[in-house]
């Protein structure tokens, strides 16, 4: 029997602090075998969805969701930090856990009525796709699915997508 | 006629700052046929090279490497901006306009003897690509060719790559 993806995780006890179990994609991303398979299942959970567009959040975002929207022949819509997009932008802040953050789109990056896809590596509490969901709603889209490979059910992330279509590959109980 | 790749490039004069001419690839990513051709030109440029591993530098690099190496069956290596990578690394300063910069690579993100090609947006000074490189050949790697969608030709960035093959599928005269 081959491995299966949640073997490539690498966890992490106590990073970045005390008590944080660090969940790191890294250990997928270095083996060929591993990479093919999580892009392998992001692409199988997004068959007979219609979409247009794979929006994806800096930075990790944009290695899962890069090659599903190659492979799939779709257009990429990037969620950047303050500051990383040369045109004009829509904006939206949210909070961490300590302070907050701003998150921009560049405005001609969805267009009305765009049907379109969120990848990301991991849900935690949610914050950041939250906010990549109300800047692509901003914009005219409607965000049909949500796609991660790793959900720490514990931080009930999930929690904040009523009525949309959340997926995660490998689960883990705790936060 | 198609449109070609270059076509997709938005070009932003004075951004950041008067007398620079920002390449915005952005363009290049909010059209599915758009992306489709850059990839598969940067997959056409690696036909017949011998290689384990793609390095992607953060964050633009991410979103080009990662389809390359999904569809070639190759790994990736992460190059990140300081306290992004939650193991051992090594670490690399390196010059910018003002100031300084660090990059930092898992230690296990190469192994010895292994053959690498370094894909990034675009050349400019080469900084970032050049440690990048110090980076890879200090845990044992071989960088045996660098790929950039653009280069701008007036920078002379790719003078700090003697003996390596470098290419790019755009090139502007300018800065």
């Amino acid at each position: 029997m081959g491995k299966k993806l949640e073997d490539y995780v690498i966890t992490i006890p106590d990073f970045p602090k005390p008590g944080i179990m660090f969940r790191d994609i890294t250990g997928i991303l270095r083996s060929a075998d591993g990479f093919k398979l999580a892009i392998d299942e992001l692409i199988k959970r997004l068959e007979g969805v219609e979409f247009d567009t794979i929006a994806v959040a800096e930075a990790r975002g944009f290695i899962l969701g890069s090659p599903v929207a190659y492979e799939l022949g779709k257009k990429l819509a990037l969620v950047r930090k303050k500051g990383k997009l040369p045109r004009e932008t829509v904006q939206k802040s949210y909070e961490l856990e300590y302070g907050s953050a701003v998150i921009e789109m560049h405005k001609d990056s969805i267009s009305e009525g765009e049907r379109v896809v969120i990848i990301d590596d991991l849900i935690a509490t949610g914050g950041t796709v939250k906010a990549s969901q109300e800047l692509i709603e901003q914009l005219g889209g409607k965000v049909v699915k949500i796609l991660f490979v790793i959900e720490l059910e514990g931080l009930n992330g999930r929690a904040l997508f009523d009525g949309i279509d959340v997926e995660s590959i490998i689960k883990y109980p705790g936060k």
